[in-house]
């Protein structure tokens, strides 16, 4: 190992659901001491411009692009791989970790002195947005059914609701994968009542973020894209009337059963 | 409503787990513009010294707190109610939508500015720290029985389970539960291996943070204290050797099933 070698890193850097007011002081120190910049593109063009040499990709190549970040860091550059939200909930530091496990993995990866920086999960933000829905027990599924069968998915869902889970649901909808938030829907009504409240949180920390708070009954999945995080509550959530908007939404913390 | 009375609001802001590295810039800033700071002693105190009025309390009267905020905030103040991690989760933007919810609740309180600021919640430092153990489906269950019984508890860790989420427990002992955590890892090992990793972390964020990984079938509840926070695996979360150091844990993006 080389001294040049010995001073790179790699850090997954979580960036927050898009405001910088969210963007924590040790993203914010790690973006701006690293040499190169990773991940996708609509995240690495948030990075404030500065002298990193940027490797902007798509969505859906995170593997590459963490086998990419353990390399250049492995080769003694200073590496921050860039991640909406938390890096840590259904995002990039999974898929780092999957390339540093691989058996072909070089050697040399596993010296890369490496590290998390947590960041606000979307579900966070939706939820700060409508009040407090995850103020009691909850779970986190993500929808896509890229990775894992959706047989799995709604077995999930199943159980949480019958577990009485508030749910967050990520990766609702895509053009890929047009009819499992309505599928999900479909599953949660057979167990929880259609006055569920639900809310449907777009781009929140974004200029055009909206708020949507319904219920299992009326929700429509086409009122959500791929920018919205889908809370579904318990059976205790309960709404708040406020005048002239829309009703906060929140989950007490005691629980009858 | 008099000017004096408009010029008041109440934040419900995030500390985050401990160290300023994850305070949030929106959170110091409602911090530093509040008149008044309102929260459990050792969270009020983690706010850098100002001119702001001190109202600190034990950590057993949630909604006095909240009734106290909304009833200055009401009366003109900028009141700052301050929780550690994410108020949002097991914290106290709950508590404040309770009290407002109350039907006895003073109609001004209602016409409160209000709003609350995410933070980094306890088990997003955690799995930070440990590698990626969130990167899959996950829930987050509190197994105080204080506020719930506890065979509500006990039927949502084994749906959870079940549904084979990795699971994070919050306020998992005290000295007045101090069996909870055992009788939890009891029931989840009728359902998960011996094999299953468990992540004890304690105090992320502060100068005596502490990290152990180890098994379903080794974990001995005796390790936790008040400031753990437990993570438990899914079928598939795995661990990397890591050289002088414990090894990380990981849940893989993908399911088999």
């Amino acid at each position: 190992m080389t001294d040049h070698a010995a001073a790179g890193w790699l850090k997954v850097v979580g960036l927050g659901p898009g405001t910088e007011d969210w963007l924590t002081p040790e993203a914010s120190r790690d973006l701006a001491g690293a040499t190169d910049l990773i991940g996708y593109k609509p995240y690495v063009d948030r990075v404030p411009p500065g002298p990193q040499e940027r490797h902007a990709s798509d969505n859906r190549v995170e593997l590459d692009r963490a086998r990419h970040a353990l390399s250049l860091a492995a080769a003694g550059r200073r590496v921050a791989v860039v991640s909406g939200g938390d890096p840590g909930i259904f995002a990039m530091a999974a898929a780092v970790f999957e390339a540093l496990d691989d058996p072909a993995a070089p050697a040399e990866w596993h010296r890369v002195p490496l590290s998390v920086d947590p960041g606000i999960s979307a579900m966070q933000a939706a939820a700060a947005r409508a009040g407090a829905p995850l103020g009691h027990d909850f779970c986190a599924i993500s929808l896509s059914d890229n990775l894992k069968p959706w047989e799995v998915v709604l077995k999930r869902l199943r159980l949480a609701a019958e577990a009485d889970f508030v749910i967050a649901l990520y990766n609702p909808i895509s053009r890929a994968r047009p009819w499992q938030l309505g599928a999900a829907f479909d599953a949660l009504r057979d167990i929880r009542t259609p006055e569920t409240p639900v809310i449907l949180a777009q781009a929140v920390g974004r200029p055009d973020e909206a708020l949507t708070v319904t219920s299992l009954g009326a929700v429509d999945p086409a009122q959500a894209d791929m920018r919205t995080l889908a809370l579904i509550g318990a059976s205790h959530t309960r709404l708040v009337p406020r005048v002239g908007a829309q009703p906060w939404v929140y989950t007490p913390r005691s629980y009858k059963g």
